[in-house]
């Protein structure tokens, strides 16, 4: 053997976890390990023991029998606990007592695992540094598409591609509440109101439904796809509410789904360059239904990467869910006990790049218009002479006879141009009298 | 920090590589090398270097300049040179000149990446022990779906499931034939032609159209997502030779299409008991058009793996090429630059179980069949009797004006029964003189 490749004695002591927070997924963590413990240590080459565990309420009845873990008073003595070797943080919340934690935990070089995508979006870039400089893993598989193994498929599967654009489905319940709209004709908010007596929208689904939790995937997604620093405040967003039964069914007509996509792209797809522009979006589009995003529907999730080398890669699966977001956790503590320490970002946080953010403006896409408009003579003159003079194209227009809960519906789709024209183009029409209602813009997915 | 997770010092000194083969997969390594070497580089925390290249022709214009490479006389060399840490191997053959070249380089430590789905399929146990005494890595992203990560995906994102059954489209060629079928309505003779002219199919393409490749791929995919050995001779292969036009028609009415499926499952899920019994097939299947199978089509590959945790996954993409395959070629190399001595699969070898094969008879199953059968009275109730005799239950039968190319077309399909019963149906009328042809099975896979 060379010198060079001889490999690290494995470690073969057990790896002792400690974990912050008993809802679903924690549990679904604990009833894993319980139900795969032989299997699961036999992948990860040693024993896996839970030494700790907090949550916020002890008498709780969760289902599962705590009595064989020591309890923890404060998620501090988790990070303190010197029989504690790596903090599983399934608290949540991107600030407050989980990044307390896993600050804790990382500066004693501890490793981190979590499913926690908002602490990530925000903080990331730092927690990797920590994690780097300490020696202690940070790793967050469960924090993007729930059981879909879409960090390490980036991370290592496509480790040889420049990466030029990765997008996906990233959020269940919207993904649920179009799919539903569109077998079944029924509105926006009917089907929500379904969605959460189902149990696939929460009470409040702000989150879901305006695609902030789409956003917090996204930036993680874009940072380990091109290098650069987490920037979730750079995602432009836009959520699903202004999406209208009738929007899908001319999708439908015109060879189109309509789906919540998140996607990113960069100008120089990783491969050099200190400052790289940077688009990341969420919102709904139209998708080609010949594309592999199209079938996905119900709550499922699915994460497309676009690599110079392998092409087009797509991975998919449960988004959420006890079952799957337990399997994505474990399958970080099962990287940690075989001693991974790949940088979180792939690679170095030192070197993740800052971007510029890209002007969506100057993009070249179709686009879908949909407007409520008064049911009068010249409201159509007045519409294609906005679009006109803001050199707007029109590829095909539908003004049927229907009427909207607003004023008659027309649809249009564009050919080709760029975005910015079309917000010019409906900054025109804002003051109309024509217009009777808000106007949608959805642009149509390149295949 | 604990000391049981001290992590292992980096290694930082250049990962220096022996390429032998440079066909299009290693003339594709060369190429990604040259193209994302710095991004490539980055991930992997050093220097990736080839030091030295072998293959059969020295003189040959490969379009890549090898003149940077020292050019080794024999294969023996690479696996004997010091300067070479990691052989990669891209010759071929399961048995041969690969296979003493992975000995040589795994006896003396060295590590081997190789996309060799014979070799592993026939071979991998045995080179895995000698990985894993000697200590040098064995990788093989490439030997299965291409430039898909699914062994990475299984192997890492899957591990904290139990899983129940993995299976998928495994072979471009044959799912090129099958979607363009489908699309053309062409018969069989005829789409393998344009194929052929195309360069989707080899110009002796019964490696891939008879199932042998996806053969390969799937024990491969058993072995390691079932914790059990390879057993290449296990797998029961049927091809798609015999799939015509009428049977694709036929499927697309009743609700499905076909394609060529390989599948594999467990009784035990992989989780405990010695003698588990493995079922492993590669044959034309009927899937439902809801099943996320169904949209693949073309060249594109696609694993599904179901875990007890996870639920169903889906990893698809390009299943063959340069570009693709030189991906997880890179993917492989990349996580042996990164430290990582994963077994190769997933378990140590030593502690793989040897599985009983089981029964396909006993399995419960509905079925299509077709059947070619003389256009002359009482031939129908034959058919039907013996399916009574055999206790097999009929769902729907089709019998329409249209003569085939040896006569009258019968297609059916059963309810869900043991599959021995349609065996001994077909058994009980092979000799009637009312068949004028080969009787065609194919199975309806369970969604």
């Amino acid at each position: 053997m060379t010198h060079a490749e001889k490999p690290a004695a494995r470690n073969t002591a057990p790896l002792r976890l400690g974990i912050a927070g008993l809802g679903t997924v924690g549990v679904g963590v604990l009833r894993l390990l319980e139900q795969n413990r032989d299997l699961v240590q036999a992948r990860a080459g040693r024993a896996i023991e839970v030494v700790a565990v907090h949550a916020r309420d002890r008498a709780k009845d969760r289902g599962v029998d705590l009595a064989p873990y020591a309890w923890a008073e404060t998620m501090e003595d988790l990070a303190s606990n010197p029989d504690v070797d790596l903090v599983v943080e399934l608290v949540g919340g991107s600030d407050g007592p989980a990044l307390s934690l896993a600050e804790a935990a990382l500066e004693r070089g501890k490793g981190v695992v979590t499913a926690n995508k908002a602490m990530i979006a925000h903080h990331g870039h730092r927690l990797a540094k920590l994690s780097e400089s300490g020696g202690g893993a940070l790793r967050f598989e469960a924090a993007v598409a729930g059981g879909i193994p879409v960090i390490s498929g980036l991370r290592e599967g496509a480790a040889g591609n420049a990466l030029e654009r990765v997008y996906g489905i990233l959020n269940g319940t919207s993904n649920y509440i179009l799919s539903e709209m569109e077998s079944s004709g029924a509105d926006f908010a009917e089907t929500l109101g379904d969605a959460q007596k189902l149990g696939y929208a929460e009470a409040d689904p702000a989150f879901d439904i305006d695609g902030v939790d789409a956003a917090h995937k996204l930036a993680i997604l874009s940072a380990l796809s091109f290098g650069t620093q987490v920037d979730f405040d750079g995602v432009e967003i836009e959520g699903i509410r202004q999406v209208r039964a009738v929007d899908i069914a001319r999708a439908d007509a015109l060879g189109y789904v309509v789906r919540l996509i998140g996607v990113a792209d960069i100008d120089d797809n990783g491969n050099g360059g200190d400052a790289p522009r940077l688009l990341q979006r969420v919102r709904p589009c139209l998708i080609p239904k010949n594309h592999p995003l199209a079938p996905i529907d119900g709550a499922t999730n699915a994460v497309v990467a676009e690599g110079n080398f392998a092409g087009r890669l797509m991975f998919q699966g449960a988004g959420a869910g006890e079952g799957p977001t337990a399997s994505a956790v474990m399958a970080d503590i099962v990287a940690v006990a075989r001693g991974d320490r790949t940088p979180p970002f792939s690679v170095l946080a030192d070197t993740l790049r800052a971007a510029e953010r890209a002007d969506s403006g100057a993009r070249i896409a179709r686009s879908y218009l949909r407007f409520s408009v008064a049911d009068r003579p010249g409201v159509l003159a007045e519409l294609t002479a906005a679009m006109r003079d803001a050199d707007v194209s029109i590829e095909s227009l539908i003004q049927d006879g229907e009427s909207g809960e607003d004023g008659v519906l027309v649809a249009m789709v564009t050919h080709a141009g760029p975005v910015a024209n079309v917000r010019r183009a409906i900054a025109l029409l804002e003051n109309s009298p024509s217009l009777t209602g808000q106007p949608l813009v959805m642009p149509i997915l390149r295949s």
